[in-house]
């Protein structure tokens, strides 16, 4: 071992092997090694057991898949880093998020609530558009400087062909087009989660304004990385309520009520 | 005057004025100029007057939309870059096509036949994906090195993962997220028709390979013109059919049955 040492703060994401060795794999693309990646939740591991998850109080994990907590990130805070910090993170930096750019934050959940601290200490200018204000003073409080209804049909209007940057949190059926004509040239809307039922897309949508439709998955191991050292030097880290493990069940009922701001922690010492 | 002198060689594409003032007009898009670019062909101007198009032996138009042919590109087989070819090569040249890199044209049409000419011209390896193999022989002699038939379901499962853009110039509707998984990770897909149907788009097939779908609009002026100089130094032209003015109406009815090997071109001295 090598990375790594005996009392060392890491922490473990999403997944827990690639085959590192096909050229995503080299790239640090391990999310989309071209041989599958293994997920950390009941995936067929290379050597054929099952992966067992994050309830629990151990986990072997090979220790290139292990990413260091930086000094001064709680490890409470930095857990759902690994899944929520990145998966905003990366298309964030991606696609240029920083001074002088309009970022729109789609659905101020637990991804949401991440893409609005990420983007607005990256240095944009945030906007969070949400289905209606009930959480405006969070989001202007996470760091957005505007904060609409999409509930709202003006809020279309007046915004048109404002943001360079769309990030799109909300897995449920939103109507992409309207959201790509928020746009300005050269925009990106980017989905991290995925409906499963497609999405009508209406073509002038995008080529009247050079527009990108996109999407983005986790974030490579060295990115993982790169964005745990970011929230450290920036002081972020998730907006959590930490539960003992006789709670899952009601957290998992309020996590489908909406009611949880903005990510549940399990304290794995009460397992 | 300053940019032209008489006896020049010029061109004039799909807009003839815009409003040169706003962000995009400056930054040389006047394609998407925020106020709207004024069309050749039956737009209002900005003096209120009807634009008149190309069925024209002459035409006023103010030296800023008017581009140099330069020497070396006959007039007739320069026209049709003035629209089929710039609306290629901007999102070839905008989205990398060069050496290392595959390119796959949707569609052989007159836009598809331009694409695949400048994306061989700029060192990509090219593939065209038609619906069937009835022009293989002449997109091989365009510059494409393999030609697919997209109505053989194989061609999806052997190509999956393949292209790092793929431009499609098919304004019917095609199935979007098929073509989206033929995209390596990072891939684009350009569309630069605008199926009057809203297109459905997976998501997974956006994430799964942090894939963007895209869409662009001709080009701007200094564009066109370093597409016209591109396209004299490679020895490029339109692959054309001259007809005169009195075959205008059979000619049309030959594009509706795609029936033109690439473009028709009007001798205007028969007008």
């Amino acid at each position: 071992m090598t990375k790594h040492k005996v009392g060392d703060r890491v922490g473990v994401g999403c997944m827990v092997n690639s085959c590192r060795e096909c050229a995503n794999c080299l790239n640090g693309d391990e999310q989309y090694c071209l041989k599958g990646m293994v997920g950390t939740y009941g995936a067929e591991d290379r050597d054929g057991t099952i992966t067992q998850g994050g309830y629990s109080t151990h986990v072997v994990v090979t220790e290139h898949f292990v990413v260091s907590i930086p000094d001064g990130l709680e490890l409470d805070v930095a857990a759902p880093l690994l899944c929520a910090g990145i998966t905003t993170y990366s298309p964030l930096h991606r696609w240029g998020a920083g001074p002088g750019k309009k970022v729109a934050v789609v659905g101020l959940g637990g991804l949401g609530h991440m893409a609005v601290k990420l983007a607005a200490a990256m240095g944009a200018e945030v906007t969070v558009l949400s289905q209606s204000l009930k959480k405006q003073e969070d989001g202007l409080r996470l760091g957005a400087t505007s904060y609409f209804a999409t509930s709202d049909p003006g809020t279309f209007e007046q915004l048109a062909g404002s943001f360079d940057l769309i990030i799109n949190t909300v897995s449920a059926s939103i109507d992409i087009s309207a959201y790509l004509q928020l746009l300005t040239l050269d925009g990106a809307l980017v989905n991290v989660g995925a409906p499963a039922e497609p999405l009508p897309v209406n073509a002038f949508a995008l080529i009247g304004g050079r527009r990108s439709f996109a999407g983005s998955m986790i974030g490579g191991i060295p990115e993982t990385q790169e964005m745990l050292n970011f929230c450290a030097e920036h002081g972020i880290g998730a907006d959590i309520e930490v539960i003992p493990a006789g709670k899952i069940n009601d957290a998992y009922e309020r996590v489908l009520a909406s009611d949880v701001r903005y990510r549940f922690v399990i304290d794995t010492a009460t397992l």
